[in-house]
Parts: structure tokens; sequence; C-alpha cells
């Protein structure tokens, strides 16, 4: 299994760091973010280190969002403060990645809370749907044979 | 399968309404955002009409993820522009959530982009392990016993 010496979340993944567990089982681990945006603010890594959640293998990406789920639900009963919950994984630091080792981020929301997770800077603007036709295109050339192999109609 | 008659992304899975599909199974839909925050800003759907994420069938939410990673890998490979790669999910208004089908954005991102996704609006503060302990305890006990029979140390 692939650790790094000097990552915090392996420490955490390995026991060997404090934190407060959730949940953990052979491939991934749920704990509280150390510097919560809003209390209730949970943290769900695989256990193996990748920096990249590119490189996470298919069956822990899906534990992740499948624990995540559970996760959301148990926070909506849980008493908290929350009116709404962001989903947020981040990859590389140009798109908000301060820990590498890859984890989705579980944000219990509520109007004024110091979360800063909007989609736009500006206003949207409506692309073209030819531009929008190549784009789909070239991801979809992208996409690797075993995925695309249990596509149906696309 | 539960179908909102006036919902747009219902319309999109069913094949009625026009989008820039880059993969489809009988899950899960992938296709082109309409209104890009970035080129080559995907959403990934249910294909059954959740308004909650929390809401979607466990293996729906896990092949959601695992199709992203695959789309993430792709995007990377793709030519445009691209630094990092956000996720982001909303549920509820006050996540961030603009339409009421459960979506799942993935958004190439690089410096200067208009991308508006930040964690804090503030400083990071730490919290007390006591509090976090609180927390991971209250959450923990939410959880269905499903996921938690799979669990190990926790």
């Amino acid at each position: 299994m692939n650790v790094e010496d000097n990552c915090v979340f392996c420490g955490i993944a390995r026991g060997q760091s404090e934190a407060s567990f959730i949940y953990q089982d052979e491939l991934v681990s749920a704990f509280m973010d150390l510097f919560p945006v809003t209390p209730g603010h949970i943290l769900v890594i695989p256990n193996e280190h990748f920096q990249d959640f590119s490189d996470v293998e298919p069956d822990t990406a899906g534990r992740m969002l499948i624990l995540g789920r559970a996760l959301g639900e148990a926070l909506r009963k849980s008493g908290l403060q929350l009116e709404g919950i962001s989903y947020f994984l981040a990859e590389g630091a140009a798109a908000g990645q301060a820990v590498p080792h890859a984890h989705l981020h579980i944000i219990p929301r509520f109007p004024g809370d110091e979360c800063g997770l909007r989609l736009h800077t500006g206003l949207p603007r409506r692309a073209t749907r030819d531009i929008l036709e190549v784009h789909a295109q070239s991801i979809q050339n992208l996409l690797p044979g075993d995925v695309m192999s249990s596509a149906g109609q696309a």
C-alpha cells in the first residue's frame, strides 16, 4: 500500500496521528476536520496515499461517495445547524487542495455561514452548442474502455 | 423510476431535452454544463429524479464518483486549460444547489479562473478536540447499520 511518511492524512489513516473518527474500513476513513468551516465539517479520505483523486482506485472512489451520502444523511439528523450540505473535492492547488492526500469535504451549510463555496464569481454565461459538442466529444474519446463498455446511449 | 415532469435534468436523462452527452448508462448520465464556469465543465447526474443527494441510492452515488474520477482523468488529457479539478455537489439552496435534481460538478481549474469555489471566507479556526469528539460520536450514532457493519476500527 502506498504510504507517504510525512503525510498528515496517512498518519491519521494508520492511527499514528490523533483524529476524531466517525468511520474506517479497509479502503476509506471519515473523521472531523480539525479546522471546520462550519460545525460538523467531515473529511473522507482513501486510506492509501494518492495526492490526486484521479489516481484513486475506482472502487475506493465509489466508496468515498457512498460513505459521503450516508454521512450527509446522518448530518441531517444530527441536530447540528444545517439547511444544506456541500460536498467538495479539490484536485490540485489551483482547485483548492490544501493537503496533498485526496480528500472529500462534507460541510453543513446555512445562510450566513463562513463557507465560501460558490460556483461563479461573475455572471453565468451560456455556451454555444457547437463548443459544448466539441468538448463532449474530446472528453468522451479519452474515457477508458472499461468505463465506455458499460455506457448505453451517449 | 422517479421522474419529475418539469425537471430539466430529467428531460436530459430521458433524451427529451438537448444536451452534449459524454456518457450514459442505466444509472447515471454525464454531459456538458450549458453555463460552464470554465471550459470543460461537466455535470454527472443520477438518471432518476432525486432533489437531495442524500436520497440517491448508494450504488448510484458510488457510480457518480467512479465516473467522475474517470472524467477527471480524461479532462487532464483533453488539452483544455487545466491545472486542477474541483468536484462539487450541493444539496440544498443554502449549499449552492441551483437545479433541484442532484448533480455533481466537475470543473477544470486554473489560476485566475472565474470559479468561486473557496472553502473559507475567513481565517480557518482550529476546533478543540472535545468538540470534535462530540460531533464525531453524534454523527457515528446516526450512520445506518449497513454502513457501520463494514466498519473496522472507528
